[in-house]
C-alpha cells in the first residue's frame, strides 16, 4: 500500500494544497521557528518554515531566477550586494553567477537554516563557499541600520510578514534600507500574492510602504506553482532605474548565463500586471 | 463546528488541491458526463465535469478574458464567431461586448452542462439569449467538418484531452478548424499547463498539431489560481496575424470594454514565457 502521508498548507481557511510527503528528513525547533525538511515525489525535497513551504527542488529556480535576474539586467553594474534572509541559499547561487560583484553581505536569522540547507539541500546552499560572501547571523533590520550608501543592489528574500520575518515589512526597514543603498541602488523583494484575500492584503501594504521609500516602485510577477495560488509578486524599487527603460538586454544576453525561467523578454513582460493586480496596488 | 466536506482534484498522483464545501448544489450524471457545481466559501460557486474543476466564480474572468479578449485586439472585425465547447457561458458572454459580431456559432455536445450553468451560474451563463447566438447541442468535431471559409474566429473552450472533450484535441479536428476559417481567420484554444508532468506532455502535443496546421502559432500564459498549477496556457494559431505585431491596442482601447485581467499591456507580456515553457514547445 502507498504510504498516505500529506503535507497540508492552507492557502484561506477553505483553501488548502497537498504534498504526497515520501520521507522526513528534518524536523526541529530553532531558537526562532519550526524548520521541516520533506521529500516528495512530485516536487523533490520541499522546505518547510512555521508550516510554510518556503521552496521546493521542482520550482525554486522560478523564485531564484526572478529575484535576481531582473534587477541584474538593469543596474549597470553590481559590485556590492545584500542578502537578507535567503538562509536556503538560492539567491546567492544565483548571485554569485555574476562575475563583477565584489562583496556579498548576507544576514540570515536563523544560522540552522543555512546549516540545514546545507546538509539536505546542496543543490541550492551550493554557494556558500563563495569568497565574496560575508555571512552574518542576526536580525536584517538591526544589520541595515548600520548600513549607509554601501549597496548597489539588495534583494530582500524573507518569509512571510509574520513570525520571524516581520520586521522585514515594517516601513523603517524600507527606509533603512533606502540609506543602505547607492545612488543608483535597487532593492527587490518577496511582495507576496495578489489573489487570496490575506495574501492580498499583505501586497497592499508592503506595497505602499516601498512607494514611502522610494521614488520608483513597480511589481512584477511570476509562476510559481508551489506558492499560494501560484501567482507570486515581486517588489522593484529603485533611486534611478526603471526596470524596463533601463533594462540592457543584450548586455545580459551576452553574458552567457543559463537561466530556466527567466528572459529578457519575460523581463518585460512580467512587469505586466492584469487589471485586478494593479487596482490593487493603485497603479 | 464547522462543516468539514472537502473538494479535492488531484494535480498529480503526489499533489492536490482542496476547497472547503459549503454545500452542494447539483450533482448529476449527463448523457458524456458527470457534473457537479457546489457552493465553495473561498472560491464562490464552482463548476466540476468528471471530478475537475471548470471555473469558479472568484476566478473564471481570468480564464474568460484571456480567451476572447487576446484574439479580438488582434482580428481586424469579427462578423463571425464559433465557440466549440463553452457551455458554461462564460467566453459567449465576453465575445457578446463586442457589437461588430453578427454571428456567434455555439457548439456544445452537453445540454446538461448549458442548462445547469443558466440555473446556478447566471453570472457566468448571462448571455445565452443573445439574438446574435446560433446554438448547436453536438459533437465540436462532427460540426466543424461541414463549415468552410465561414469563420473569422473560433475559440476552442474545451475540457481536458481526454473524456467528451477528447476529438477536440485531434489533428483532423484542427485541420477542419483550419478550413472552416476564413483566409485571416485565428483560433485560439485552451492549450494545458506546462508544470505537472502529465499537463505538460499535453500542451506538448497540442501544441504540435496546431503547428502542423497553421503556419503562425504563437502560445500565451496567465495566471489561473484554480487550476493545476496555476499556470496555464492558451494557443494562439493563425493565417496570418501575428498575436503581437498585429495588436492594435488603440482601437482595443477606444471600445471602452471594462476588464479585470485583461489590458493591450499584458496582451504583448503574456506571450513572453518562461524558457522552461519554450523548451517544450519548442519554440
Amino acid at each position: 500500500m502507498a504510504k498516505e502521508l500529506w503535507f497540508t498548507e492552507y492557502h484561506s481557511e477553505d483553501a488548502k494544497m497537498c504534498m504526497r510527503i515520501v520521507r522526513e528528513l528534518c524536523a526541529m525547533q530553532t531558537e526562532f521557528q519550526n524548520l521541516e525538511i520533506y521529500e516528495t515525489a512530485t516536487f523533490g525535497k520541499i522546505l518547510v518554515l512555521d508550516g510554510y513551504i518556503m521552496l521546493t527542488e521542482k520550482d525554486e529556480f522560478i523564485y531564484h531566477e526572478m529575484i535576481t535576474h531582473v534587477p541584474m539586467a538593469v543596474h549597470k553594474e553590481v559590485k556590492s550586494a545584500l542578502i537578507i534572509g535567503g538562509g536556503d541559499g538560492g539567491t546567492l547561487r544565483e548571485l554569485c553567477r555574476y562575475p563583477e560583484i565584489e562583496n556579498i553581505d548576507m544576514v540570515e536569522i536563523d544560522r540552522e537554516v543555512v546549516s540545514k540547507s546545507r546538509q539536505y539541500l546542496p543543490k541550492i546552499a551550493s554557494a556558500f563557499d563563495d569568497a565574496r560572501l560575508n555571512l552574518h547571523y542576526d536580525d536584517g533590520l538591526r544589520f541595515v541600520r548600520h548600513a549607509e550608501d554601501k549597496y548597489d543592489l539588495i534583494i530582500i528574500d524573507s518569509t512571510d510578514p509574520f513570525g520571524p520575518g516581520e520586521s522585514l515589512f515594517t516601513r523603517e526597514f524600507y527606509g533603512n534600507c533606502y540609506q543602505a543603498l547607492r545612488a543608483d541602488g535597487i532593492l527587490v523583494n518577496q511582495h507576496e500574492s495578489p489573489y487570496y484575500e490575506a495574501d492580498a492584503a499583505e501586497a497592499c501594504l508592503i506595497n505602499e510602504k516601498l512607494k514611502l521609500n522610494f521614488p520608483l516602485v513597480r511589481v512584477y510577477q511570476a509562476h510559481l506553482p508551489s506558492y499560494p495560488s501560484g501567482h507570486w509578486l515581486f517588489g522593484f524599487a529603485s533611486k534611478r532605474y526603471d526596470p524596463i527603460i533601463d533594462l540592457e538586454a543584450e548586455r545580459w544576453n551576452k553574458r552567457g548565463i543559463a537561466t530556466r525561467y527567466y528572459n529578457t523578454d519575460l523581463h518585460k513582460g512580467c512587469f505586466q500586471l492584469p487589471n485586478y493586480v494593479k487596482d490593487l496596488l493603485q497603479e
